[in-house]
């Protein structure tokens, strides 16, 4: 293993972190939050610390850098990035607990949006800031964010391939342009572009700047963070439409923006997955308004409640405009089968997304085809393209290994003695980096009453669930560690 | 497709199965139910003349029979097979609606369990027989037991192979002998002795001898209709352990008995799956039997309760000497885990099989040690045998499949607005072959209160986990019936 490498890409994800922390520096001490300010001064100069000893250990380091150092360092530098993310929190008392800011900070950065906070009046504005930030850079992945901008180990195209493969999420890593750098790039501006849009419409709109850039980081991120204690659920109806298409438009594969400024449209709108997800949301609200109809006023309010909430978990934001547990079993069940499909691959969405969906639908078709003509050989194609079989067998292996995650968690979890609903739609819902559940965990309650064990094993779901769960097993297997 | 051939099948199926009701005649008639006998009387006779009409139209079949024509056949086997089971049910009145008699009786011949009766006392001894004696023939297999006696295509070891392999359980046909119908018909030698033994220890113990000869019918097929009331919460602690014993035993792959009767002892303690089985069963006893260690008098009576309903749900029979439902939510989850992982393959128990889950298991394993070590090519291994990739990615797809029918129906029979818990645990507790689920569905409730189209749903949902997927997934796609 290439320690010293590593040593520096941890050198600079703690010095980015702590200069991410200065504009809630700033909001806190204008707002005169002076024990919040010196809480992230007091992380700002550990952050510089800890930057400065990983820089001196690590000079003169190699450029050998393979897959397995890759997942390794995605997956520490996000549990890092998480440990000092939620000090603010702890040691200016808002969160009491370091558990619980813990709980709070992963979920932000997974871009989870599942809080323990009973009332959001006790955070600060630059608290409050600092926690919708996490979404946003959490959403299209910090190391990528870092390959962007800095030439951490100059042109060394392994380094940057295996840290983009590790952090990016879908079955596949899309190659943009030859070099892996100008992708990420390529993505970054494309966000900062997109995120930008959301937050000035929404100030248009009429709502406060400040919530306006919370909300925007929240929704580009799909995470589902707040500033309000009712989410969007007091907001002008244009406002939540506006948010609805916004939070799809993030759950789009990226690589379809690209081809867009490119002017293939053509390619776009053949685009299986992005058919599939369209399609399946379209369905989703529809249906959901018709099991609905009797609960709201018009039949406009009662599309927009669905169309919104339908946007909210499919792309795994976890925004609400109204109490989804209240509605019936059958909206409640789609709700759910939706946190599981998730949104596109290379989006800032999470769940299993679209396209692994597509990949192990087709290939139980494929299957069922071949039990009835064993002699006949069928590619799964998807968009018109052959996949890969490889791609196909690691998309099978990666189901198998959420779902016995899933079960082991929800397992864990039932020590707690909550309800069965409560357990299976937590698990769900910290593993498909949504938020809000049902039951105890619904949208209008929120995840303080479980233990620490509990809380423990859902922040691990959580990281699972953004890292596409990889990056954070291999780091307690033993072969990441045995030297070659 | 050799039409023929299959009609000369489905002749002697409903011809096998006029000659099973007979004992249910003379029970009825020698009972006084009269209106019973009569039912049984004119399903007899219908069968007897659906039998001659399909001989006659089927004569001079071919030989030619494939994979193809297998999956079809069993497919629509069971199909005929449980329309025509459950119309002395329905033209008795004691089972007043036929859909709820074919509900019954499906759960009969997959060895479900679930019943729509609210009270065993509406069903005299004749109905009571014919429903456990649908456990017995369903467990093996009613293909399979045609195969081992009559030799329906004379020595066409094509026609014999592809309905076994459509017809058992697990992801692989173990051959024990070089010929298919000398394994099938050791398979029930094997079988018709350990339900013997089952029934006379259950005799010997107390039980009266019709109960002896229903209950043990039902845990030799792993089914879990009871004759009492309360299952078997009413009998004696020895009986209770002994019948948890006997559920382990037929949850065991036949191979492994077979093995046994050669003498290699060794390979059977080096197996993998059963190591697995009886770890999982182990385990999941002492960790619930800790959990509810407040909730009965003794140490001994609480390991009898968690043994019991463990290796109940495991083996996916159903029977239970307490109401599981009231336990805590720990246990309870532990109980839905082990539904879905079920028995071993080759045995006459449900669920997806030890035999797949340590695949699926063992193929992240290698998934996780190629991601670190891409150049590295590693076998999965299961009691040191290498597994064929064509067998993993069968186990991938059928797991997929598996996973993807578990939503659609949890969706579907969502729309009669029932809890999640109750939702939830009916589909798995159907597609697994169980029984009893939780909630609504409880061990102390039943499946009456579900509307019909939830009920279509829960009969597909049972006929699909017997058969294991394909044989009715088939039937549904424009492949099987297309001209080559």
């Amino acid at each position: 293993m290439n320690y010293k490498l590593m040593g520096r890409l941890g050198a600079f994800i703690v010095g980015f972190e702590a200069v991410f922390m200065i504009p809630s520096v700033i909001l806190c001490f204008a707002d005169g939050d002076v024990s919040g300010g010196k809480a992230f001064l007091i992380t700002v100069c550990i952050s510089a610390l800890l930057c400065l000893i990983l820089f001196l250990i690590s000079r003169g380091a190699g450029k050998d850098f393979y897959a397995r150092e890759g997942y390794v360092s995605v997956g520490l530098s996000w549990i890092v990035l998480s440990l000092i993310g939620a000090m603010p929190f702890s040691i200016s008392g808002q969160i009491p607990k370091y558990i619980d800011a813990l709980f709070e900070t992963v979920s932000g950065f997974s871009t989870t949006g599942a809080s323990i906070i009973p009332s959001l009046s006790a955070l600060s504005r630059g608290m409050l800031y600092w926690r919708s930030f996490t979404h946003w850079i959490g959403g299209m992945g910090v190391l990528v964010f870092l390959l962007a901008i800095v030439p951490i180990s100059g042109k060394n195209e392994g380094f940057t391939l295996h840290l983009l493969r590790a952090e990016s999420p879908g079955p596949d890593v899309g190659k943009l342009t030859p070099k892996m750098r100008s992708t990420a790039a390529i993505l970054y501006a494309n966000y900062v572009v997109l995120t930008a849009l959301t937050i000035i419409t929404f100030c248009i709109m009429g709502m406060p700047v400040f919530e306006a850039v919370c909300n925007g980081f929240g929704t580009a991120g799909t995470g589902g963070f707040g500033v309000l204690q009712d989410s969007f659920a007091s907001y002008s109806p244009a406002i939540q439409v506006a948010a609805g298409i916004f939070m799809l438009l993030f759950g789009i594969n990226f690589n379809c923006y690209f081809l867009i400024l490119l002017g293939k449209f053509k390619a776009v709108l053949k685009d299986g997955e992005l058919r599939f997800y369209l399609g399946t949301v379209a369905c989703a609200t529809l249906a959901i308004a018709f099991n609905i109809r009797h609960l709201y006023g018009s039949f406009g309010e009662t599309l927009r409640h669905s169309f919104f909430q339908v946007a909210s978990i499919t792309t795994t934001t976890g925004f609400a405009t109204t109490d989804f547990d209240a509605w019936p079993a059958f909206s409640k069940t789609i709700l759910l089968i939706l946190m599981v499909i998730g949104a596109c691959a290379g989006s800032t969405g999470g769940g299993i997304k679209c396209a692994r969906v597509l990949i192990l639908i087709k290939g139980i078709k494929r299957n069922i085809t071949q039990i009835l003509r064993p002699r006949r050989v069928e590619a799964v194609r998807i968009s018109g393209k052959a996949i890969d079989e490889k791609v196909i067998s690691n998309t099978n292996s990666y189901f198998a290994a959420y779902i016995a995650i899933m079960f082991v968690s929800f397992l864990l979890i039932s020590i707690d003695g909550f309800s069965v609903t409560t357990n299976l739609s937590a698990v769900l819902a910290c593993l498909n980096n949504i938020g809000p559940g049902l039951d105890a965990v619904g949208p209008a309650m929120n995840y303080s009453a479980f233990g620490v064990f509990s809380k423990i094993i859902l922040i691990f779901d959580m990281l699972i669930g953004r890292l596409e769960i990889f990056p954070i097993l291999v780091l307690f297997g033993p072969s990441a560690w045995k030297k070659r």
